[in-house]
Formats: structure tokens, sequence, C-alpha cells
């Protein structure tokens, strides 16, 4: 079983300060509203299912501040913490899923008193939660069959138990296999600017026993004309209606990489990161980021410090470069907006 | 007129340290063969016409040396000078190009004494670094033709004044079409793993006011996807006769990209690049380099420190995903064998 990255303990949400690794591996304690953003906000917590999962405590934490005596102004509380979790980061969809989760329990139940709807938050913060354990064992079972004897896979960013609460999207499959007692060997991508997959990935995956070697973001052209890698899995920040896919920056890259060396190119994303009410990729709005992130690496200045920067976080890959998206209902293959539909049965 | 990154002063060789810049601008003057070894092998200086340049006047630091009295120990003593050179770096062909040119000064003129010898093989390091200026901005020429008013260029790691002994190869395009009052902007890769296009491109094409956006390696697909890139210019280390080029990792990424998304690609590369004694890519040996450029970034830590790690220095794009190479003899365009032998006329 590999790490557990975000807990609700004490009526406190305790993580894993993911910018400090992999150096040291301290937890985060966030006992209000305001310190569990800027943990989203700077990176602390990452990864869309995880993200999800921390928004739905966020509102628990909410429902300690609430001074009021009225389900009115309890309502009106929530619904304002909320819109400022809401406001932490645009792209993972997760965040939104799991807010309007936890509203629609107050429209879903008005009549509750105020000690009921807090418990019904409560357990619904704790379904999500749970919910994210079950898909990411269920896409891992499917795509471990994707994952043959000596197979090389890539993966970038992660999109593992970091970035969930139990085993990861698209490292899930990698644990899965490992379980499944296959041999295999995963490189993963550095993942610039923020180096998820070298301080992330690379970790959590060493730490399972999992045979990984760190690249450089722009070697896998070559290692994919040399034959050296067999599949792709990433993760996803919001999936489109038609399986367009927003991920971390670098994911299109490899996509395009993918189609002209044939490798086969598969997204791994749960329900919760579909975003069904928008019809493709070019509606995903793509957060941009600070330049420090470029120009600086922790305390080491990497370039000139009056340079333009661009720093797009994700961007999107059009479901025409995807082989299929592995959910917890099955694998959409060539994705399109109809196979969306059928497979998800929504 | 850019900076001047290597020279020939008073008996010694003087170099800018690139491994301190963007942060200092600091010189080292090496003085006998094994400083200047150790000045490429660690990449205080590099870029292909740049290393041919240090490599011969490695050999006038190799006569200081001598302290025989007959022509045969003196060529017995250069030639090992000349081979120990050659085992700094084993991709750019410029280095073993200047080291044979230096050599058939030797072969061509048996009867010379010492003292007459020793001017002939100074004359000729003078002319390689000569030659360099000389060709950098015929090149300019020709490429600066191809920057059409307001473009968006590309280019990955360093192939400019820092790169070579004069205006450089693909940044010589720029230096040219600004010296040519054109406007236009460039985006610099910052090319991991050394960051060359951040510390070196950025610096110098900002020390000489031209636009410059800094981009993180994989970031440069959603800018082709978004049509923000017009053209791409790239250097070489070496350049196969079948027009094949080895270049920083990274470039064989571009290209794919380029592809696929309708991008001109062109590589900037004099006479001095080709290895016409090869038949393709293929033949061109990759430098691997260390896992510490890898796994930390100057004095931190990025990842964990026993992760296996793969890293090539280089990569090779094949001549069909090439739209042209710019040389100092004019364009070859889609380069095949016939097509690199007509331009060059050898």
């Amino acid at each position: 079983m590999p790490i557990q990255t975000i807990k609700w303990v004490n009526g406190s949400v305790r993580l894993i300060d993911q910018t400090k690794l992999p150096n040291r591996l301290t937890y985060l304690t966030c006992r209000d509203v305001k310190s569990l953003w800027h943990a989203i906000k700077r990176l602390s917590v990452r990864g869309a299912p995880a993200i999800g999962a921390a928004a739905a405590f966020g509102v628990l934490l909410g429902i300690k501040s609430f001074r009021g005596s009225t389900r009115a102004a309890f309502d009106k509380h929530i619904k304002k913490v909320s819109d400022y979790i809401a406001t932490s980061r645009p792209t993972a969809v997760n965040l939104f899923n799991a807010l309007a989760q936890m509203e629609a329990v107050l429209k879903n139940n008005p009549k509750a008193d105020l000690k009921k709807i807090k418990a019904l938050l409560h357990k619904e913060a704790m379904t999500i939660f749970k919910e994210d354990q079950r898909v990411c064992r269920k896409m891992g079972e499917y795509g471990a069959k994707l994952i043959k004897k000596g197979v090389n896979a890539l993966t970038i960013c992660n999109a593992g138990a970091l970035a969930t609460v139990d085993y990861g999207t698209a490292l899930g499959v990698f644990y899965a296999a490992k379980k499944a007692r296959k041999k295999f060997h995963v490189y993963a991508c550095e993942t610039r600017p923020l180096l998820q997959g070298a301080r992330l990935t690379a970790w959590e995956l060493m730490q399972s026993k999992i045979d990984t070697t760190l690249i450089c973001d722009s070697m896998a052209a070559t290692l994919m004309k040399q034959g050296k890698v067999d599949i792709i899995f990433t993760g996803a920040d919001r999936v489109a209606s038609n399986g367009d896919a927003a991920n971390k920056i670098g994911t299109y890259n490899l996509a395009v990489l993918a189609k002209h060396h044939g490798v086969p190119f598969y997204i791994v994303a749960p329900y919760s990161t579909f975003d069904l009410t928008i019809k493709n990729g070019k509606q995903i709005p793509i957060e941009e980021r600070g330049r420090d992130e470029v120009i600086n690496f922790r305390s080491v200045q990497t370039a000139p410090k009056k340079v333009k920067v661009y720093n797009p976080a994700f961007d999107v890959t059009e479901n025409s470069l995807i082989t299929g998206i592995i959910t917890e209902y099955g694998i959409i293959k060539n994705p399109t907006r109809k196979k969306v539909k059928k497979v998800l049965g929504k």
C-alpha cells in the first residue's frame, strides 16, 4: 500500500507537504479554511483527485468557523466557504465537482437541523474520500491488464498516491501490476517546471520498489525512437465530454510523440475528473502560473531575472491522440462524445 | 556585436566560464592543454564551433610544453596532444575536424623546421578561428531572409555567440535579422538538464535587446498548437552526409512537433559541422552524461539520490524532418545525400 497523502484527523486536515519532497517527508495540519486554501494554491497538496478530497474536507473545516444559529445562515456560510475554496486553482475539475457534491447535500436536505446537516456533510466528505480509494483500485485493475511482461511504460507528472487519497490514477496502474507480480519498468519524465515527476513520482515508485528511470522531459522522443517506450499512462485534471483531456504541461507533447512513433497513449481518469458540461478541451481554462517557477529552482536562479516567461501549468490533448481513457467503469477506447457517454453510462 | 566567447591572448586561451552564467560573467585562462581539456569537458566552453576553435588553440598550448629538438619528436608530441584533446567530448565533429586540420599542417609541411612548423600551426589555428567568424555572418545572412515581419521563432540550447567565436549559428540568424532592423520575437526553450537556453540563450539575446520569452521544453508543443511558433532554428553538433543532424537533446522532439503542426524546421550548421565520412545519423556517437545533471540543479537536489537516470546529451533528427540546413554555402532544402553534396560542392 503506498503512502497516504491526505487524511481527516481530529477535526483537521493532515497532508504531506509535497513541496518538500523528496528531501523531507513532512506533514502539514490545516485547522482552518484559509490554511487549506494556501496548501492547495502553493501545491502542498496537488493532483486532481486529492484536490477534490481536500476541497470536501475544506468545507468541513468551514463548519467549525460557523457562529450562527439558523440553517439559512449556515447554508450561506457554507456557500461562501465553498466559493472561496473554488478560487484556489482553476483547472482540476475534481475541485468543483467535490464542492458541488457538498453543496448538493444542503440542497437535498432542506429540512435537516444544524446538527443533522453537519453530520450529513461530514458523511459526504468521507464518501468522496472513500470513493476515490475504490475507483483508484478499479482503474488500476483495468490498466494493469495492458501491462505485458517486460514492458517499458512512461509517465509524466505525478498521478500517484501523492495525487489521490489512495493508489493513484496513472501510477495506480503500476501498483496494481506490481501487486499482480508483473515485471515491468517505468520511465518518469521529470516534469518541468515543478519537477513532480522527479520529486514525487520517482520517490513514490521507489518507495514501492517499482523499477524506475528518471529522464528529462525532452528525452522521451529519443526513447520512443529507440523503441524503448511500449506504452504511456498519464493522469488528467479535467476531461471534456468528447474525451479531450487537460493534464500537466508536457502531456500533449507526449501524445504527439506517441502518435508519431506508434506508441499507445492512455489517460487514467475517474468519473470525478470528467466535466460533461463542456463540449471539448477548448473550454477548459488553463492555469498560468508565476514566472518564478521557470527562472528559479528553489533558491537557485536558472535564468536572467528580467527575462519574459510563459508558464502554462497544463495543456490539452485532443481525443484523436488518445488510445484510451481508463475509468472505473472500464476503458473508453479511441474516445469520442458517443463512446464517453456509453462507458460512463450517463 | 555579441560577446566574445573565446580568444587567444598572450599565449593562453581566454574563455568565458559558461557554467557561471547568467549569474556571473567570469573568464577562465587556460595556460596548458590539461586545463583546456577540463574546460571543454565540464562545458565551460561548449557549442560545436567554439569547441573546434578551442581544440585548435589547445594544439597551440601543446606546442609550449614541447621539450625536444627534432621535427620527428615534435610531430609525435603534437599527435599525442591532439589525441588527448579528442577525448574531451565525443559528439561535436568540429572538435575532430579542427584537430585534423591542425595535423594536416604537419603532414603537408614535412620539410619545415621547428620554428617554421610552429608558425604554420599558429596560422592554421587563427584561420580556423577567423573562418568561424566569416561563416557565422554568411549563415546569418541566409537565415535572416526567412525571418518575416512579426515572426515568432523558436530555438533550443545555445547556438549563439557563446557557442561560436562570433555571431552564432541559429542565433546568428537572429543577430543578422536584428541588424537588418526586422521585427520578430524569439521563444527560447530552457533546455534541460543544463539549461543552456535559460542560462545562455536568454542571457545573450537580452544583451542584444532581442525580444525573448523563456519556456520549459515541454511547452513548445502547446505553443505550436496555438499557432504561436512560425519557424524553428537550431544549431547542430554533427551533420551526416545525408543531412541527418545531431544536436542537443530535445531537438528531435521539436522536429517531430514541427512536422505535426506544419512549422518549418531549420538547422543552422557550417561546413565544419558536417561529417561527410558517415552515411547517416545512426553512425553519430551520442554522449551520455552523468546522473548528477538530472538529479541536482547546482546545489539543489531535484530527485531521490538513488534513482536510476538516463541522460543522453544529444539526439538525432532525420533529414525527412528537416525543412532546410542553412550553411555558409546556402540553404540545403529538404536535405538528402545528393542535395548536401550539391550545395557543399564537395
